[in-house]
């Protein structure tokens, strides 16, 4: 079924990083920018993206993840947080960029803006907090597919202390909410679980074709 | 940067499908099988997955979809649906599977049921459907980009009528509910904004690298 099978079936969620390997600065920058283009609701990409290396802050957020080793071990920690709260400066911040991009008249898209607002703006707090974490939830899957296309190893790590995160990284003044961590790196021989077959439900049992 | 932020720069939500253009069997088994392979939370995979071609089904999701023609003018519509208020059935299941499929004493794995159990059996309803809705746009965000490398256009639409969707489809006695769907297929030469230039933020204004 060609490589992209492949690499889904190369991929497991690693358990223990080799810590005395890097991603490339080439791969980083080709994993962050395939980050970049994934799809979102609008194209509004609701969230921001921490990409840490940094030791010291690395070993805090690793005690807010119940101290899984990953955190610390990995190449990498990147951190999706969602814009919490957010106001119409979302929808007007995309409308100037494609102003901008697409050079095109203010007044012509004015209405798609008034429709995107309609949509967004009466949400509830929690409402907004799911719809700006399924997004980043969209980004995350890009990013784990390329990642395995690219031979890096990951690890979503849900179970992070999202109050200590935001309190560690500064995030609640930036209106910011960690949601998901994700470790990239490279597997260590040592992590016993990459030989494991993979469990997943039978094509019968996950599909219905009508 | 190579070919799969090619394949991520073509992407584009398409808004017109070539409605004479049928996805392969090939390439739809390929996208299937990477769907299968998609991560989720303890791989539970705690959905279910509708393939779509019946043109009589299509046209009624359509009216649930305000009357978007993607739905009916793609060659395949996949619609994600959820697996609502599921009990310790979804936990025992997967256990099952991995008993089978790695040969491993009932007795070894007995303290992972019992964690994971702990963990997801006192979410509220709510709070479940959040969590397996997540965990279907993992799935979406592997499936969008995976397309995207075997050049199958795609356009993510949550602007659905779940409600309708889980009547036409007969999902609530199965206890399953749409959450998006998928019109997978070919994009029509008359869909202008194919040629517009993507609108993301700058590097520098999605990441803070630490």
């Amino acid at each position: 079924m060609g490589k992209i099978i492949k690499d889904l079936n190369w991929r497991y969620a690693t358990k223990y990083f080799d810590n005395t390997k890097k991603v490339s600065t080439k791969d980083l920058e080709t994993l962050l920018e395939a980050t970049r283009l994934s799809a979102s609701s609008y194209g509004l990409q609701p969230y921001h993206i921490y990409v840490i290396e940094d030791e010291e802050i690395r070993e805090k957020l690793k005690s807010a993840s119940w101290n899984q080793s990953q955190i610390t071990d990995a190449s990498h920690l990147i951190v999706f947080t969602i814009k919490t709260s957010f106001g119409e400066e979302l929808i007007d911040e995309y409308i100037e960029n494609v102003i901008k991009t697409r050079a095109v008249e203010p007044q012509s898209i004015k209405g798609y803006s008034d429709f995107m607002k309609s949509k967004l703006m009466f949400l509830s707090a929690e409402e907004k907090n799911n719809w700006t974490t399924r997004q980043a939830y969209i980004a995350l899957g890009n990013v784990l597919t390329v990642a395995a296309h690219l031979k890096i190893d990951t690890c979503p790590i849900e179970g992070i202390v999202s109050e200590k995160y935001d309190e560690i990284l500064g995030l609640t003044q930036k209106k910011l909410s960690a949601v998901v961590a994700l470790p990239i790196g490279y597997r260590s021989k040592k992590d016993d679980t990459q030989h494991l077959p993979k469990v997943r439900y039978s094509k019968e049992k996950l599909f219905t074709h009508l």
